[in-house]
């Protein structure tokens, strides 16, 4: 898309039923709207139906009939369905959405839907926490700055000081929040980062091989979305140093999973995954080093298409309108 | 898909303008259809409009409002449009295409667009050109049989009689058309492969590894969607023995394209493409073997997707709504 | 390879010293012999050496130096080394390694190495085991007759009688094997399948898609190798219906590993393992579809590499010298 | 290899004859050396055999036995041999090859073998031609830093100012050699470069996205490898601005092609390949996005395969051990 016209992009889900294509659509275009992209999927398993739109709101946004963003719904309940129904969206937030946007959510509620609208003139912030591998952070910024992706990095944080140098360097602010051993510790680590992020309005994380465990409670608080990156095995390996398991066990693919971060380790809904072919002749310092290639990519990927709002989150999995 | 209730499926295309897609939907909303799928695409460059929707004309179908397919627009204008837009469907075919899909043809030519519809309760039957390779061959029919395609094979022709008995052994009706050398033979014997597709009613014809051309003359004739395959290399190679010349320049990997036939030789709008990694190590032969895997793969996807009507052609290229 | 000369083909492995390639050299070079191919590996951390050589044995094949073979260690020896050491060759076997061969076999063992040779005037016959789903049947059988292995298949045993026709049209004797239910029935049909495997002088056996487990007692009693195929998740999934778990969790590739079966479920040496990728748009149904492709070609590449003795397993796992 | 003794890799190819292996290896025995990896290819075509090994000459080097290396042959035929047997690696350069590698070349010779040494003491230098677009100089040197290459980037020549301060903020000294309209200018350019190549004792150069051509002229004088990174299509595209050729023929694929650079275009010998899919739902833009991210890994794998001495050329063709 090079159009410079301000677009908006809803996401929404719901039950299935007749002609939600046709009155999504038709109140885009009632209102003036022009549909760029719009994409729907079907869960024929469970009857729900989901939908990517994204649409030139024009000339409704600036000028819209009066009261009906306002009027449609008390905000809690606004509030309430977008941070519930996903961890990437902004729903719900006064100010980050317009009202032409506050209208289609109010739209959505009206055929049962859960809608959540992104705007294209506001770019998300976010914040990288980064330990000691630098791969994936250099990666994303670079990248970054390359234009790849539809929102910015705001700062750093990490438990450790290593790549302090590196993040000024790049111009981002580097938080080190290191991690004493004990609860209490780890409680008060958890709550000089939530510091952090609300101070420079983070929208989203991205754990850029961060290798510490972010407990429920700091996702619950954060309530955006947590973007981590792990590698992945055919077999899955339980247990520490698992490159070396794959090398014991003589796996031929080594693979990475990109998901959003849930209370439960590794477990979230998956966003993008990969795999890279090794051999015998590859030592673990291989299995390693290839494995940091893919989790570059597979992690970039999964940011890319988060910010582009291109992943709708339902149940344990993900719609990815790519 | 698992529903059992006959679906219409149409690929449409036209210059773009706002509303297309609430156009479109409302339509069948209000028709009483229901949408199962509906996939758009907008190249900006050409400012060209794409859609494939698919939907259950529940309760239109069988009991139309009196008029609309017939009335709206002579057929004739009806079939030039779907056969000159399109390689694959039977838009404008009397008796295939049932009076919903005929109102939604006109409904679509009024909005300045090109529309094919086909129906899932007919299943298109094709013809398999062969020569005396049976990789494909195998391939295609064993993955028919196992239910794979939304269409049949009716034949085999070839110009050689290597594969009779093996086409028989499937139940297959085989047709050997020897091509004698000169231009007079090789008109008779496409007038003679022309017969054949006739009485079988081949709205399709596959050329699985048919190592002859099809003249301008023969496509044009037909008039129906003649799929190809070949192999593609990085870089390309003009002239005989291709693996050959693949090998000698030392190609890390080969390919296979399928692609719709035109009178260009190898030229035709690309429907599919894939490779396969070599090293130096692989001899002729395997390179020869990879390419054999590599083209039943690539041109058993392109021949899924063409039946399931995802394929719309424009210029010299395609959509493939997968 | 497009040599007609019979070559012998040497795995080899024990502890790691130095001068083995010099040596293993020199020993065929000294006899005459002509180094085709030789391919070494080191597992650094546990100081193993590997090598697999293919030599054409001119002129002493057919006239060795006397006595060499039987002279240099009793004929147990080398039957307990060969086959602890390996699923998939032959070494030890009275007249399956001609007299060249033993003596290589002698010649290694003073180097404290373990080895099997094959020759390549000797096409191993195997059975394959099947049930209901004829995908990998198919596409073996066809590869086999295409000429793909060095090897041939002599029958087919199954548990059910769907594909007795099929295998009867290929020319392939058909066993049809029922389990009842019961511990007394398995053995019973184990033992009948032994039978048959005795009978056609079954040298390796291929599961294509055998839904029945063998047990430890019956590979043991076999002791040859036999390969199976199963299909892999990113992450795994305990329990039944796979792809169905695969689908509910949203995994965006699927996979199918090929490995020797032993006694415990799908947890033999792997040999090859491949992916694809899939999205939210495919249903349970294109999930299995895909993985039945990927089934075919990753069983087909371990038949493939085990017929050319390209695969050495030590411990838990491959090397394979591709 | 995490062994920290001093290794020589060799890399060697000549007509083929019996006792080759045999006769390497014993040499490298003979005197006391390791072999830690062998690996041959046999061209059965051309007759021509190709091995690249890597031993640890333990206790020959330091103290060979005397006058081996010097005596042999004269070094002006060594260091023809060398150079214009391979765009690789520094065989008759006095005092990087130690005597032991001298004598392994002048042993290779009495086999009619051409061989190259290199030493694992020895750490390349090289240069990092660049023009504006920065994603592979910025791969390339991040992946310097973290170790993942056996050799240095002393220096970045560029035609243009834009990377001065991204270079000079890895410590990379940066020179600015534009590129005036006209062949006086050109010829002057070169000679600039070529200085400062002399100057820090570049062995290496890596076009990394140097948007300019290197003169035949140039590439004698250097009479280093130079490697180059460029997109590849299939079907390949004459002219300008492929990647908009590439969406408007509706491409499935896109490519990446690293190759030793020679006088003609984009037409050395391979050293790796590698592909991306696409869609019609990738703009022109996407294209271009992808096509760097392919750029970056295939260009860092050559690099990384070119600096391990696993690559050798011969006719138009590369051998690379991997």
């Amino acid at each position: 898309m090079t159009s410079s016209a301000p677009t908006l992009i809803a996401l929404l889900h719901g039950p299935d039923q007749r002609g939600l294509v046709a009155r999504t659509a038709g109140w885009i275009f009632e209102r003036g709207g022009n549909i760029l992209h719009a994409d729907q999927h079907r869960d024929t398993e469970y009857n729900v139906f989901f939908q990517r739109i994204e649409w030139v709101p024009v000339p409704a946004v600036g000028n819209p009939p009066a009261g009906i963003a306002s009027v449609a719904r008390p905000p809690e309940a606004r509030v309430a369905a977008s941070v519930s129904s996903s961890p990437g969206l902004k729903g719900g937030e006064a100010g980050a959405v317009d009202s032409e946007a506050a209208a289609f959510i109010d739209f959505a509620a009206t055929l049962g839907m859960v809608a959540q609208v992104a705007s294209s003139t506001h770019r998300p912030k976010g914040t990288l926490f980064v330990s000691k591998a630098d791969h994936c952070f250099h990666d994303l910024v670079l990248r970054g700055k390359a234009g790849e992706f539809a929102g910015d990095f705001a700062c750093v944080i990490s438990n450790h000081p290593d790549l302090a140098d590196a993040a000024r360097g790049y111009g981002l602010p580097f938080h080190h929040v290191p991690l004493a051993a004990g609860t209490k510790a780890a409680v008060e680590a958890e709550a000089q980062q939530l510091q952090i992020l609300r101070e420079v309005g983070a929208e989203f994380v991205i754990l850029a091989r961060y290798m510490q465990v972010l407990s429920g409670g700091f996702l619950q608080e954060f309530g955006r979305p947590v973007i981590n990156i792990h590698h992945s095995f055919l077999p899955a390996f339980a247990g520490g140093r698992p490159y070396h398991q794959a090398h014991e066990r003589g796996v031929k693919l080594i693979g990475a999973t990109a998901h959003y971060a849930t209370a439960v380790l590794d477990d979230g809904p998956i966003i993008q995954q990969d795999v890279v072919r090794v051999t015998h002749r590859h030592s673990v310092e291989d299995l390693i080093r290839k494995g940091r290639d893919l989790e570059k990519t597979v992690l970039a990927q999964a940011v890319r298409w988060h910010l582009e709002n291109r992943v709708l989150v339902y149940g344990h999995k993900t719609v990815v309108f790519d």
